[in-house]
């Protein structure tokens, strides 16, 4: 294991962290709130670190919400943030499939599986879309889709559609399964915008975006399989992490990651070869999977707002 | 490759090998019919099998349907059938709970995930159960559902649950899933009908009882974790063999399996050890991927309807 500096209490050593660093990436969920409920200190380290001149960029893989919807939960819990420096992993699918994707012109809509935030994302940046959020897919399958979905029939399946971009959806059904699925066997790009199984809510795990491709990815033949799973555009992805790079121009080497899982959000940072992670204990991954995990930040803290006491 | 007998146009051939069996069990879909066609001479070759004395099997992994509305289908396709004769992944998983699972008596409830025909299976041998068609839980999740299923309070999650079992679902939902995972957190043990990614319909490929099944498995750590994967109680897996042999009193070695699917049907005779085991081309397995394959039946035909050559 590499070294692992604890910075709770140690002041100096604070500073000196702190002081490596232009750009701060900060997960969300676990590192400044838990569900709707801000920790305590939060707010004023992030204050701290603003006034220090740092840059701050909120990333989550959270995909249901927009960067809009975002700004909008950051404020309700008191933490202001402009639109541009919150990425969210639907912008990234969104930006992916607009700036880097070459799709022909006669294949460049979207079938999406998935809530709003991707609507609203991809809308941003003028990539058409069907599915989502859509009622007409929010319905039992019929005899008549099965014919439809398997011969291709142009009044059900849209000939336009290059990309299936698969998220958190929690309307999730058999006809919004075969119909991506069957698009993905013609030959669109298979997209998620996170591969996390599950998320957090009410103190226990729930379905996430993985869980939502999960049946994808058995039906074109499995785990491990060459072109079975997707490109995912969330954390750890290094997709992600590009992006970032292109929109911000970070200096990798003077960015930090922040973050409460080790397999994702510290990951994410360590195969970006940013300069620093920072790993907190108020979220998924405990002191005890930490010390035992062959992922090892940089340096970890009790608490975010134990940076409070460098300031 | 060991070798691989053609019966096709063999009179002789045909004779011996049907004289070395005094049962066949019998894949249907893609053998006997497909889709809702019967093949031309199927019928008969099942009356000149029993003329011979033989006794037949109809071995199915369709879960969706009970062996009543089963020998309703053979029934209407021609082919006649006793409820005795239908083996079906739904009864074989129902065997399996009241027979050979030894649940406490305050832990025997099942939560279903699937259709009526797992309904009425468990049904006919006195198991309760909850979910299923349920129309309480065709619906979407509430703040107050998630509140419920990560607390265990039994408004909602009925702490007799002993049992997960997930067969094709085409009402599949974001709360049955949540719902299904949690119970086998809380120690219920997992089953699966059967694990087929995908069922054929239309002339293409459907989401199967194995789709339903990944969104858990992934959320319970992914393929290949310990505990995170059902045991499944349809073809190939010899739990299903064992429920066959137990209820009919076989002579494996005077016992053929019929089937189209060389990585289910054959592979499934040849696990279990049978004496025999005929493919034949009318379904899912090319001649050419019969003729590559690591798995090699006894012998095939072009179609089923060539034995009636060797009557």
């Amino acid at each position: 294991m590499a070294s692992l500096q604890y910075l709770t209490g140690d002041k100096s050593g604070i500073q000196q962290f702190v002081d490596k660093f232009d750009t701060f990436l900060f997960d969300c969920d676990g590192v400044l709130w838990s569900g709707d409920t801000p920790f305590k200190g939060a707010v004023e380290t992030l204050d701290m670190l603003r006034n220090k001149g740092k840059r701050i960029v909120f990333v989550t893989n959270n995909s249901t919400k927009s960067r809009v919807d975002y700004r909008k939960k950051l404020d309700g819990l008191g933490i202001k943030a402009g639109i541009e420096e919150i990425f969210s992993s639907s912008y990234s699918a969104s930006v992916y499939i607009s700036r880097i994707l070459e799709l022909p012109a006669d294949k460049r809509k979207v079938f999406i599986l998935g809530e709003s935030g991707i609507e609203q994302e991809l809308a941003a940046e003028n990539v058409s879309y069907i599915g989502g959020t859509d009622p007409a897919y929010r319905r039992e399958i019929t005899q008549e889709d099965y014919q439809k979905i398997a011969s291709g029939d142009s009044s059900f399946m849209d000939p336009e559609v290059g990309v299936v971009l698969v998220g958190l959806d929690f309307h999730i059904n058999y006809l919004k399964l075969a119909t991506a699925l069957h698009y993905i066997r013609r030959g669109a790009v298979f997209l998620a915008t996170n591969i996390d199984s599950t998320l957090p809510n009410s103190g226990s795990l729930f379905p996430g975006g993985g869980s939502i491709c999960a049946p994808l990815v058995a039906m074109l033949g499995g785990v491990g399989v060459p072109g079975a799973e997707p490109l995912s555009l969330g954390k750890p992805s290094q997709a992600m992490m590009d992006a970032i790079e292109g929109k911000f121009k970070l200096d990798r080497n003077r960015t930090c990651m922040v973050g409460d899982r080790i397999n994702t959000d510290i990951r994410f940072g360590i195969d970006g070869g940013l300069g620093g992670t920072l790993a907190v204990l108020t979220g998924v991954t405990s002191k005890d999977e930490l010390m035992t995990s062959s992922i090892t930040p940089t340096a970890y803290v009790d608490a975010l707002s134990d940076l409070l006491e460098g300031a």
